[in-house]
C-alpha cells in the first residue's frame, strides 16, 4: 500500500527548528505528511537534498531557508506550495516561484502575536510613565520626592495612534479595544468604516501624530515609507509624547529622534533601529526617555511554535483540498512587509 | 418649591478634588443633588464645614478625608451614606460610622483598573524580558552578541501565578485571559469553581510559586498576610522568574527578595516596598533585573476621575433607591485592604 500522505521538506536553520517544533507538533506534521528527509536542511546543494526535492510536493520554510531559485525548482518537479513558518517571504521566494504558479503562505498572523503583545505592553507602560519613573528613581534613590515632576500619567482617555492597518497594526487596535483608550489609526490603503469597526477612527498621518499621547508604527518598511516619521512630522508630536517602534527602523529618521529625545521633549521605545543595532556612541542608550531592546518583540523561543501550528495548519487544509488561509500573492509584496 | 434633591458634602484635599472632578462630573454630581458647601472640605471643624454637616445626607470622601468620628457624626443628623471616591476606607470609616448604620462604599473597583493595567503591562514585559534587554542593551551599546545570554523570552504558555483572588486579582485573571498564558490562583478564601469560571487553576501558594513564571500579588496586607512571600517561599520561585508587587510592600521579606535579586536568581518589578520608598544604599536601585516604580499602579491623573465617576453612580443609586453596588460592610474590613 502507497503512502498517499503529502511529502514535505523542512526548509530552515538548526536553531529555528527547535523553537518551531516539540514533540506535539511533530507528531502533528507527521500524521498529516510524510518527511522526506528526517530533520531540517538549510541548503539546496547536498545530493540527498536533491533527491529529497525530487519527491517533495510541499517546502515547509523558516528562517535559514535559501532563495528558492529556478535551479531548486527545476530539482523539484512535484512541488506546488511552500509553507512559511515564519513572517515574510520576500527572502525565499522568487520570481520562479510566482512563475511556476506555487502556492505560498506565511505564518505573519502568528509572528504578529508578540510583537501586539510588546505593543501593548509599552502602550500601558509609556501611559503610565514607567520607563520614565523607573529611570527617575534610579537617579535619585531613597526619595520620591521628584514624582510630581513626571506628570501626566494615566491611562484614561488617553489617545494611542497606531500607524499603519497592518496586521499587526489591526491587532494592536483589537488589543487596545479592552481599556479606556482613544485609538487613531492612519493608513493610506485602510477604510474607514473597518477601521471604525474595529474600534478606532481612521486620521491622516498628521493628525494623528498632532493627537496622540503614544504613537505605534506597524507599517512595511518600503521605500516610500522611509523616514516616514521626518524631523518635521516628529515635530508634530506633543511634548512628552510617546514613540513606540516594534516595526523597521528605516521607517523613523533616527538622527532626528535622537535629537527629540536628548531634549527631553519625546519618549521612545525602540525595539528596532536604524542602523541596528545603533553605533555604540548613540545617546538613545544612555538617555532615561528612552527604552531600546535588540529587537526581540516578533517571535522568540516558545512562541516560534505558533508558527510551527499555522504553516501545519495550512497543510492540514492543502492536505484536504480546503481553501488556504494565509495565502500570500505576488502583488501583495509591494505593499506588505 | 424646595429642592429634594440629595444634600452632598465633599471632604477630601483640594489635589485630589482637581483630579477627580473634571466639569462633567461635577455637572452630573449638580443634576443630582445639592452640594452644601461649594467646594471640597478637609477637615470638620470650621464654623461653616459644621453648619454644612449639619443639613448633609451624604459624604463624597476621597484621599485626605479625616476620620469621622462620634463627634463628626453627632454634627450630622441626617447623614445617612458615606460614598468614598478612593480605595480602603479604613481611614476614615470608624466603629461610630458602623454602629450609628451607615452606608458605607467603596471605588475600590474603579482603583484596580489601573492596578490591573500595570499588571498586564508588567506580566507582558516580564515575560519578553524587556526590561532585562533593556537593561542590557545599556551595558552592551552597540552590540547584541549578548542577547542569546537572556534566554526565555516568549509569553506563549507561559505560567502567570496570581496571588489573592480579590477585586484587583480577578480583574488580572481577567486581562490575561486574552492570552496564551496559563494562570494559576492562590487565596485561601477563593472558590475553585469561580476561579476555573474565571479560566484560572486554583493552587495552593507555594505549588503556585514554583510553577510560575511570573508571580503577582494582589493580596491585603494584614497581620496574616506579612511577609507571606518569605526567604522559603521566595526560594520555590524558579530560577530567572519575576515577582510583580503591585500590592504593598509588607507581604514581601524585602531583605530576602533583595538577596535573591542580587544574585540574579530572581526578577523583580516593585511598584511598592517595605520600607517605601527603600533607603537609598538599597541594592533594588541599582540591579539591571529590578524595576521600581515610586508606588504609580493606583489610579493617578485623569484615572481619578474613574472614582468620583464610580461615587456619582452610588450616588444616583442612593438617591433613586435602588440598591448599591459596591458597598463595604464592618465585617469585610478584616479580609479587605
Amino acid at each position: 500500500m502507497t503512502d498517499e500522505r503529502v511529502r514535505v521538506m523542512l526548509v530552515m536553520g538548526e536553531d529555528p527548528y527547535h523553537d518551531l517544533f516539540d514533540a506535539e507538533l511533530l507528531d502533528r506534521l507527521d500524521a498529516l505528511a510524510e518527511r522526506v528527509l528526517p530533520g531540517p536542511v538549510d541548503n539546496f546543494d547536498a545530493p540527498a537534498v536533491r533527491e529529497g526535492l525530487a519527491g517533495a510536493d510541499v517546502l515547509l520554510t523558516s528562517w535559514g531557508c535559501p532563495p528558492i531559485d529556478r535551479t531548486v525548482l527545476d530539482a523539484a518537479p512535484r512541488l506546488r506550495a511552500v509553507l512559511h513558518a515564519a513572517g515574510s517571504v520576500k527572502g525565499h521566494i522568487t520570481d520562479a516561484c510566482w512563475d511556476r504558479g506555487l502556492v505560498v503562505t506565511t505564518a505573519a498572523a502568528a509572528n504578529a502575536v508578540p510583537v501586539a503583545e510588546y505593543t501593548l505592553a509599552a502602550v500601558l507602560a509609556a501611559g503610565k510613565r514607567v520607563p520614565a519613573f523607573a529611570a527617575a528613581f534610579r537617579e535619585h534613590p531613597g526619595s520620591v520626592a521628584w514624582r510630581a515632576e513626571i506628570p501626566g500619567a494615566s491611562n484614561y482617555r488617553k489617545v494611542v495612534g497606531v500607524v499603519g492597518f497592518s496586521r499587526i497594526g489591526r491587532l494592536v487596535v483589537d488589543l487596545l479595544r479592552r481599556f479606556d483608550l482613544q485609538v487613531l489609526v492612519a493608513d493610506p490603503y485602510a477604510d474607514g468604516v473597518e477601521v471604525e469597526a474595529a474600534g478606532a477612527e481612521l486620521v491622516e498621518l498628521d493628525d494623528l501624530l498632532s493627537r496622540s499621547d503614544v504613537v505605534t508604527l506597524h507599517a512595511p518598511s518600503l521605500p516610500s515609507t522611509r523616514h516616514l516619521l521626518d524631523a518635521g512630522r516628529l515635530a508634530l508630536m506633543p511634548d512628552r509624547s510617546t514613540l513606540v517602534n516594534t516595526a523597521r527602523g528605516a521607517l523613523v529618521d533616527t538622527e532626528a529622534l535622537t535629537a527629540e529625545c536628548e531634549r527631553g521633549r519625546l519618549h521612545a521605545v525602540l525595539d528596532v533601529t536604524d542602523p541596528e543595532p545603533l553605533s555604540a556612541d548613540s545617546p538613545l542608550y544612555r538617555l532615561p526617555n528612552v527604552v531600546l531592546t535588540p529587537h526581540v518583540a516578533g517571535a522568540m523561543g516558545t512562541e516560534c511554535r505558533r508558527l510551527a501550528a499555522l504553516a501545519i495548519d495550512e497543510l492540514e487544509r492543502l492536505a484536504a483540498g480546503k481553501p488556504l488561509e494565509h495565502e500570500v500573492r505576488r502583488t501583495d509584496l509591494a505593499v506588505q512587509a
